[in-house]
């Protein structure tokens, strides 16, 4: 598992989320022209295709008693646990919050900007094997606290069955309607509406590679958040970090998936190798051993570096989604750091606190892409409007600029709805 | 002109944006993928083709040299508009930056969000007859503000030549690189990057059908603003408004191309008639009525209301790019708006005065697409990282709540790093 920084699995590792759209791409648009054309016709038919699931014999929809039931059902200290998780998301999320503003450019001229939230939000969440109960707070809260009236989630739900947990945390996010219904359908339904699920201004969640496409196809249509890859963590290490730790650290993040991946850069030859045995050591112990050793085998790396400023610099070139600073000044050392999803500060901060807990949104860009994309946020349900108000006073004095420059743009009729305003 | 709120004619200006992006997609595609296997091999053959230029004899890049000489060679009046320009757009959005900040949850625990600007950013100025230096600034400054590093600018030149006033605008931004290539291959170079075009973080400007969807079919391997549509206005306006400056402001819009559109919403039937009068009247001075007229005719309409709390409802419906408030009391109208891409206060307020010069930005959401997009600003150019530090203290009070909900997921690594922290 220990390379040098120029060894080519790091390349590997960093390119193993660039899937080939092209061989999915004519699906996707056929689905999406049909759910445009058809409606819940066209939805009946996939998700009984693909789901085993006849919507029109048994509904499409989840009622909001089914998510209570759900909710009321759950042991009382998983309750606890979900609710002190809400408490702590809304509460960072809150400070997330824009307000509208507004200041005097001069006398009788404001220029601001209004901050509303959107009307409608659809979260998707994913069925299948692994889910994800946080991943329903974790992007209906940030709604909720934006300020959004209607919140929609769409499911896909097996034989019509829908995990009782994640039905449980949507009743505690506060999400207002559910449906039975997945894949690139769900997400074109969203996008355009159909006689049974509202069309919604934003569309937001995590899927497979139908899912991600379908969301950029009818990108401009709604917006969208992130295009979502496979998750990662980067560990930077020096000599006083315990190697259990991190060994224990990489771990967590191999067992999501076998495209998961776990990378470790060090100055300290020393404790790569203590972390690399201890990695094998604790991996026996795991139920998922299995997708952990392939994730490990493929897209785990240690990788030592001359001194902790190269590390900086790897660390900002990869861009990692989770990016964990077990290193003696973790303070200092963040001031370098450029691009990263979500920085994981010291000892006592292993990525999963983030994961479930902490406050700041799991959300997060993966692949590089924290270079441009932020974690998902109270800002991503808001959004902005430009105000102006000139004065008389003000458009006379700016008058002739305005003119030149309409002019210089052959834009007459600009020009002329100033010049109409002279006295 | 003066229509029903029901009429259909509403509906087809709403739905005058919406292009079948099918016809076009596959050659986007292709273009794509020439691009990123052959790089300026690609580049050269589509220059060649479509702007009739050689750039492999005669140079694909803009030197700093040429667009310094054609800010030189311009007029002193142009180049102090200009500059006025940018003193109001650049003071703006000053005011949009965000910062880092950090919070102590508990003690010796941290929650925050790290801002940082993006490494580089890509503008596309399109090429062709309507030139707009205006668009320049407003796409360039707010990622000056934001402090990008490295500022590419690509623009399609016929027979080689790119637009004067246009190269003098990027100077005045503050362009870094310039190159003489447009269209698909244009977005796809700033996407994969070639030998001569470096590969940026996000791709922002106006372009045509092949630009626009080029920007989303590489959306996700970097990040784009919006999809734009054709232009447009709506302007409210009560008895007191003067029937003149709304007909010029509607002309200022109709001016831009045929598919703009100029949509009054009044509760005065003789202001409807007064304005529709004065438009007729002004239209026939304009150098551009032949495109005015056409534009006016499809996608112009005056819309006469009961009374104007129905006039903020079909507002908020409508969600539309530019929006004039010629009321009695602006301020107050403004408070019950919760979907425009800027709103223009008063009688003094024509929309061109936030084209050029009043400092918010000029590149809008247009075609209803402000029920969820925002103005380009500075935090277009900024991105953020999850900030989380725990305290050894928090963590173990913390511990149990995490391992409930990691064992709820199933993922025991997740707990185990958390537990491998007890003492």
């Amino acid at each position: 598992m220990i390379i040098k920084k120029t060894d080519k699995k790091l390349q590997e590792i960093l390119d193993r989320g660039d899937i080939m759209e092209g061989e999915y791409l004519q699906t996707v648009l056929d689905i999406i022209a049909n759910v445009r054309k058809n409606g819940d016709e066209a939805l009946a038919e996939y998700t009984l295709k693909f789901d085993r699931y006849d919507i029109k014999k048994s509904g499409i929809e989840i009622s909001k008693d089914e998510m209570k039931a759900a909710w009321d059902n759950l042991p009382e200290r998983l309750k606890t646990a979900l609710e002190n998780a809400k408490k702590n998301v809304v509460q960072f999320h809150e400070k997330q919050l824009e307000a509208t503003w507004m200041y005097e450019k001069s006398k009788g001229t404001f220029l601001g900007q209004k901050v509303t939230a959107l009307e409608s939000v659809g979260v998707y969440v994913p069925g299948g094997k692994a889910v994800y109960p946080s991943s329903v707070l974790m992007n209906v809260l940030p709604a909720k606290v934006a300020g959004v009236d209607e919140i929609v989630m769409v499911t896909p739900a097996t034989g019509g069955q829908v995990n009782p947990v994640v039905l449980a945390a949507a009743y505690l996010a506060g999400v207002d309607r559910g449906f039975k219904v997945g894949g690139a359908q769900a997400v074109a339904a969203l996008a355009y509406g159909t006689a049974s699920i509202p069309k919604v201004c934003k569309i937001t969640g995590p899927g497979n590679i139908y899912v991600a496409l379908a969301k950029k196809m009818v990108f401009g249509k709604v917006d969208i958040d992130m295009i979502a890859g496979p998750s990662e963590v980067l560990i930077v290490a020096d000599s006083t970090a315990d190697p259990d730790y991190v060994a224990a650290d990489m771990l967590s993040q191999a067992e999501h998936d076998e495209l998961a991946s776990a990378i470790v850069v060090t100055d300290s030859m020393e404790l790569a190798k203590e972390i690399e045995n201890s990695v094998y050591a604790q991996l026996a112990e795991l139920p998922k051993k299995e997708i952990a050793a392939k994730s490990l085998e493929r897209f785990g790396a240690i990788i030592v570096t001359d001194n902790l400023e190269e590390a900086a610099d790897i660390v900002n070139d990869i861009a990692v989604e989770h990016l964990e600073l077990c290193v003696e000044h973790p303070m200092e050392f963040m001031l370098k750091i450029r691009n990263a999803g979500a920085i994981f500060l010291g000892q006592n901060t292993p990525e999963p606190v983030g994961d479930y807990f902490a406050g700041p949104n799991h959300v997060l860009p993966t692949g590089g892409t924290a270079k441009f994309f932020s974690p998902l946020g109270t800002y991503d349900f808001q959004k902005k409007s430009s105000i102006i108000y000139y004065s008389k006073e003000q458009l006379m004095a700016d008058m002739d600029d305005i003119r030149v420059l309409a002019e210089s743009e052959e834009l007459i009729a600009h020009r002329n709805s100033v010049i109409i305003r002279e006295d």
